[in-house]
């Protein structure tokens, strides 16, 4: 378990949107616990209920934070079903959320990790809706834990805690890894699950380096290593920043060009 | 009028958009005056001179804050006109606007109410634009009255601040509760001005509980509690987290699909 | 160079959008640094690539805020390359952004100019990608500087630092005043490079007053002075808060009902 004490920094990664007061309202309401809060926006934009781009998201993010930082994902299609809130102590993270599997990337990531069902209503705020638990459950319980409250204090330590299938990119016969999008960025990069380890497994297995990437009607033949280096126009490859391979145009929306959204099947098959 | 000391926390509901440097601007602007000031974005996503819009989000959200929380609300289709700036003391809380209404809802919930016209220049910026308040006469007055100022060294107490209609559902003859729809939210959830209220009163006059509503052309008989119990694609209604009937679709855009927008006329017919 | 002391404030002007992680794994690289640091978003919606959107955008916030303030600004579409990053001290302020020239409307105001690359990876995240120094570079030396470290400690000094052309608006014979359309903002509203003091050098230059304004098909012959002055569905002129002449239309997008974008010529000609 971690022993890690909470920071006070908070951040929030929701699907809610920038147009409602909902983001809003569970500030204020951790802000009346611990004034002394701060708040980092990770996005509030995942795609409606969609938990598996928030489950990529927070992992894309979460260990850029300092100790004992505390992270808020509220995507939660099944609020007020009767689906658990969860604590979890991930390394030197907390997280709070939905028991429904957005936290999986961060549990196959880290090796430390206890998970607490929040329950204790004294840290729910006082009236409980049943629609909107992100200002009623999570946001009060992490404004709790911040406050020094110990992780079991807000419940039962649980290990049945939901897994979701993150897709992960797979080495085949013959001579193939297959992999999908798995998120398109602002820029219309289209960000694949295929690693770099996934390219040294394949050199080692094969013994083959040279590849073509297939992505829809696509071939990729070009693999760079930044943005400014693809030529004019033509669909190039590269290791992004999370360590994925994605494929991208030159300032342009590689995604709209091609047609391509998450989900997508991109195959590298080795010469 | 209110003894509470203001807090350091200032939360900003605009409809500036996240395109401009406008909102930014602001948070420079009470920054320089009180550098211990933190901010809350409650949305900068308000319907461009919307104040209506503008009123009821400010009131889905100010009540969850700590007391001595000032809210700043800048929707200003009269700037530079000569609308008056306010300061409104309400119960635990402070409000900065324009005196255009966009307050109502505030008003028509807070039974303790002072407000103070915003006239005395020291302590707007040194120069006031003539398009641009929100930065240089409503901001610097938060950022100032954060610090400790007192209300009435701002100007003079008013009590004929402006108030708009704020649609209230009503029960008509014969048995019908007639309302409207007043938000759509990111999900596309159509949020009505029906309250649980509501239905309590009908009941208690017309001695009915069931109903059927209208919507459009929809009608509507599955009256449920969270979300994840509507069956799929068939509109159903609960009460939402700010205790309005809402019309929802089960993990789809029922504005969308419904073909509906604010304004909407919703009718529940007693049976 | 600037004796300031820098400010625990970072404002962040980026082209990231609001649905990625990347702001908000910058704010967390910087708050493992400094845990005191308090973040404005100007904004994250700079046209992607777009340096001259970039550098009004920054113009037009910086310096409202208070001395010290430290101004991230990651619009990079050079990522990766040679390009260098760098570390501007102009007046009251600190400027951390690539040598793309988006900080050139700020080397233009300010008289006080001392640049200096960003070299010393000690002040790096450990690990840089090549595709995201916002993260890796910028926002740690943000957050480094911060902390106190001298500017002339993150590198040499330099003077060859790049500059883009912004455009000027320009008097022209036959009497006319020609100018360029340089931002549409969320409103709609269509700000031009036109400033008042181009006004006053037509009127010592040319001894006249009076003018037409020509922007696209429209003919413009209002000239007010807020917005609510305007007639309904009348395209107007005034001079708006960053100083520059603006075409609007009142409560309406003026860019859309005139079919206007960034770039479009706009003159006023004298009569």
């Amino acid at each position: 378990m971690s022993l890690i004490p909470p920071a006070s920094i908070i951040t929030l990664t929701t699907d809610f949107g920038a147009s409602d007061h909902y983001a809003g309202a569970m500030c204020g309401v951790m802000l009346s616990i611990n004034p002394q809060l701060r708040f980092v926006d990770i996005t509030h934009q995942i795609n409606s209920y969609d938990l598996t781009d928030a489950a990529y998201t927070t992992d894309a993010a979460y260990r850029y934070f300092p100790a004992g930082t505390i992270h808020l994902i509220v995507v939660d299609p099944g609020v007020g079903s009767g689906r658990r809130a969860i604590l979890a102590c991930c390394g030197n993270y907390y997280f709070i959320a939905p028991d429904n599997g957005v936290l999986s990337a961060v549990f196959m990531q880290e090796e430390d990790v206890s998970v607490f069902e929040i329950s204790e209503t004294k840290y729910f705020l006082q009236q409980v809706s049943a629609t909107f638990h992100g200002r009623d459950i999570f946001a009060p319980a992490a404004a709790w834990l911040s406050t020094g409250i110990e992780p079991a204090s807000f419940g039962k330590q649980i290990t049945d805690y939901k897994l979701i299938d993150l897709p992960q990119a797979q080495l085949k016969e013959p001579d193939i890894i297959s992999g999908q999008i798995i998120k398109v960025d602002k820029f219309g990069n289209m960000i694949s699950n295929i690693t770099y380890q996934d390219i040294e497994s394949a050199k080692k297995k094969w013994g083959k380096q040279k590849f073509i990437i297939e992505l829809g009607e696509a071939k990729i033949t070009n693999l760079i290593q930044y943005y400014a280096q693809a030529k004019d126009k033509q669909p190039c490859a590269l290791f992004g920043s999370s360590g994925y391979l994605e494929i991208v145009i030159k300032q342009q929306r590689a995604c709209d060009i091609l047609g391509i959204s998450v989900g997508q099947h991109i195959r590298l098959i080795y010469l």
